[in-house]
């Protein structure tokens, strides 16, 4: 690595063919400055892990040139990594007020806060981090006080533009720094990353202010309670609810932890505007008629156990859905989310509540927060990069972003689509990407971080499937004789009434191998392995034929 | 249970509150009809389940009453249960001649062919079965074959609807019996049974032939390869691309067991219309320029080892994507499925594919074989039943399908949701639902149908989250001391090398309280359940206090 010629280089640590756990790295010389640092779900496959953030061995290495982590919004794919990722390598934090508010819940909930710097920032700041001079501008988003970035390197201006769509009629007149973004795009971007979760929609996704509408009008034509569930960070959301409740004379109810969280943070901090008199306990909701409540809940994505779905099923403590009662998603479902979703409407509808679902296209109840293809050309018209690199999507948006780019007029061979690890060298003007450095998923399963691997998970995938059987044989140290055993035991296989012939077998099997290996191994010595071996793959065979199944066989072989 | 009195009855045994393994019960004095006999794939929380079908209890304790099974269509959830039900109960089974191939194509796979008699039949069919005259008619829907059946009992006429839309311009001109449908109802029916998967789709849905314009335009604009998916049974979507393949002079190379089964059967019994020049075997693709050929794969639904997940990952021995090839999906993903289906695309797109994805709405490549609303109140007006049972759907559809009965005047008190299991029977005029049958979920696990519950799905479900710790102890016989152990192996739980200093903890409780057992306990005798569930707390209560993680603990004593 030739690291006089390489003095620019951007890297993604993750983000980029996926969707969640945000990591981007630029690097001038000797000063490394993070961008985000997310979490993601894991995916059905990944048995038992809780979360995954991003391996950060690459930072680990370059340890002391890490200056400061800078966060563009308070998203868990953008703030969910940092509790796991501070206990492995201390940095400075700069975030603005509300994304601070949502990282310190996270650090003190991890018994964090106090371990770190928190460095308050706003999009007027300006902030020398090594020799990279960093500054900023305010973006459109479905959570408030979200930065794009702008790093002023020798070499020239690397611009980060976080998530971002361009909403020209905002909640609150939170506008975006268009005219600063047209600034910075005046005096030269060497190279643009802009987010692509949109990239395949064509058009301009509409106002936030169009949901407010339509929740108005919702609002004033419900008769009983009315139930709304969305995401808890969106708090132009949040206040527009707010707002039409108290259009119609109805209280607040707030319910679920993170919506109280984040009301209690945004409503100190300002970016929220509850009057004093709306708020109600849900232990006062008692003593209200139906048509005087709104309950603001979690939920929205059909989980479980989040307020709603618990309300749906009937198994909320404090508060039950009444026939008539108005209930509404004022959200899409999430890929993967559906069904989820469908269960608690089903739920719903059995308690004859009126329910407004869908995706938010049909229902005017959800707008997204990215930026749609006319958007995304809007930003690259404005910044106008010599190189660009589409981050944040999977392959096919970041493919598409890539053509919405080469429309706009950015040359084809200066556009680069990495993975997670690939870096991009700028040396002298000209991008290069040749280099690799480590990365991956970090699984957090409990409170282990990284401890679980793809061994861990395979054997988890076998035993998921078709269970496990157990065989126990104790042999007799000098003769090596059966002294006991063998004995079976199964777990997660099949019934064991159904399974009795079955396991008659598998010890017959069992002992007729073990004759075999005793005539052929008189002393146990090195021959343990063979045994086990052995008895693996008779067994496992003789089952495979039996049932068309392969749990997995665990001989335990004692000597005494 | 009064047999007398209740000499009508209507049993749903699967179909109801869920989408699949649809099964219906007409019941008149001592003679059941059963109607279709599905499969449904298990969500992913049945670990390790291939299949569920309906759980026959019911038909099984009144074998000698049943008289036969009536299919409406050659679809999986109408016909996959056939193989799994016929083993246990061998029925008459009719069908029309498509539905019946398709239904020998399963019965020999499963070496099931000639165990049962198979009838065929037509929508001009009068068949009697007991004391049950039963008629028929055509619909529209996504399979050719389609009936629709009229059950005419001495005590009124029962319809069942099948699964159906109205396509005013069907592909093949194979109408749907319209007049016949007036006919009955003019003639007075009891009670209507009628699909619901459409029920929350305002308007009417699509004519079929509108997909068939699309694909022609699109095949007129690819350059090199086309590769085509849809589902295999959509034989008119089949029409319709080998249609658009002979008018653009392209041959045709069918890939994926599913379509080549289909197609051979429907072209066989002349349902497909496949000009002999048009046919090619992948073998001799390689003969042809790639403007000389459309591919028409299975794996619409994203499936990665059907031949388009397979194609896609570049894994098909004999065939390949290459830059420049258009790739379109004349399908929807149903949801739940948007994921795998993502996955082919990236894959496609980083192969420099052109990809027409994405819901049919948007891209004119699907539209559903299923009634929107406009067109239940179509059917709802046509029949004019005094009862209406809707069926097929989750909750919701048949909520929102109720709604559509009571729009068009059926009186609400006469309207029935009924769960799986429920039984509507009919006393004189009047219709209770008071009664229950049994009913379920049977699994197919392998070659095992049954085999595995709700213990076996718990076990698997604590294995696949957590792993498996085991604790092999062995005890002398005559004293109780410790022989050898106690041996700790886990699976799925933690990487070893992570591991090393919690098992070494595990060791050290197991022997504490093994010590402190043999105390309490001179003699094992009854107390084997003791020291195994003390162990089992013990190791549980440090495990999840250390990790937060609760792996299947199972200690295992043996005395020697």
């Amino acid at each position: 690595m030739n690291e006089v010629a390489n003095r620019l280089s951007i890297i993604a640590l993750g983000g980029v063919h996926e969707i969640g756990k945000n990591m981007y790295v630029i690097q001038y010389d000797d000063d490394i400055i993070v961008v985000d640092c997310g979490s993601k779900f894991p995916d059905e496959s990944l048995l038992g892990i809780d979360l995954i953030v991003p391996d950060i061995t690459y930072l680990l290495e370059n340890q002391n040139r890490v200056r400061g982590l800078v966060v563009t919004h308070g998203h868990e794919d953008h703030i969910g990594g940092i509790p796991y990722i501070i206990k492995q390598l201390n940095m400075p934090i700069y975030a603005t007020r509300l994304t601070l508010g949502l990282i310190k819940i996270k650090l003190k909930e991890h018994g964090l806060l106090g371990t770190t710097t928190l460095h308050q920032i706003d999009s007027d700041t300006r902030l020398r981090l090594g020799s990279v001079s960093i500054s900023f501008f305010s973006t459109n988003h479905s959570i408030p006080d979200c930065l794009g970035i702008a790093f002023h390197t020798p070499q020239g201006t690397v611009v980060h533009t976080g998530d971002f769509k361009f909403d020209l009629t905002p909640v609150n007149n939170q506008f975006a720094d268009i005219h600063k973004m047209a600034e910075i795009g005046m005096n030269g971007v060497l190279a643009l990353l802009s987010e692509s979760t949109n990239a395949e929609r064509p058009g301009f996704t509409p106002s936030e202010r169009l949901v407010g509408g339509h929740i108005h009008e919702a609002f004033t034509n419900a008769d009983g309670k009315i139930f709304i569930t969305t995401f808890a960070s969106n708090v132009h959301r949040l206040q527009q609810i707010i707002d039409a409740a108290t259009a119609v004379n109805r209280k607040i109810v707030l319910l679920g932890r993170s919506m109280v969280n984040v009301a209690d943070v945004a409503s100190s901090l300002g970016y929220l505007n509850i009057p004093s008199n709306m708020l109600l306990d849900v232990a006062e909701a008692g003593n209200y008629r139906r048509d005087e409540l709104v309950i603001l809940c979690t939920g929205s994505q059909g989980e479980p156990m989040a307020a709603l779905g618990r309300i749906a099923g009937g198994n909320h403590r404090q508060i039950e859905v009444n026939p008539g009662d108005t209930v509404i998603f004022a959200s899409s479902p999430i890929p993967g989310n559906e069904r989820n979703v469908a269960r608690i409407v089903d739920n719903l509808f059995a308690k004859k509540a009126k329910v407004i679902y869908g995706p938010g296209s049909a229902t005017g109840m959800h707008v997204s927060g990215h930026a749609s293809q006319e958007e995304l050309k809007l930003m690259l018209t404005l910044m106008k990069p010599q190189y660009f690199i589409p981050i944040h999507g999977e392959y096919r948006m970041l493919h598409q972003h890539r053509l919405l780019a080469e429309a706009v007029g950015v040359k084809a061979s200066n556009i680069f689509i990495v993975n997670n690890g690939d870096v991009v060298d700028i040396v002298g003007s000209e991008a290069i990407q040749e280099r690799k450095v480590p990365n991956g998923n970090t699984f957090v399963d409990g409170l282990g971080i990284g401890d679980v691997g793809n061994v861990v998970l395979r054997d988890r995938k076998v035993l998921s499937a078709d269970g496990i059987l157990i065989i126990v044989l104790t042999l007799g140290k000098s003769d090596n004789k059966i002294v006991s055993g063998p004995d079976i035991i199964s777990r997660g296989f099949v019934f064991v009434k159904e399974s009795e012939g079955l396991l008659e077998e598998v010890h017959r099997i069992t002992l007729k191998e073990v004759e075999q290996l005793q005539q052929e191994y008189a002393k146990m010595n090195n021959s343990w392995s063979i045994y086990k071996q052995t008895i693996k793959d008779s067994v496992g065979k003789f089952l495979y034929a039996k049932t068309k199944r392969r749990p997995m066989i665990l001989p335990i072989i004692i000597q005494v």
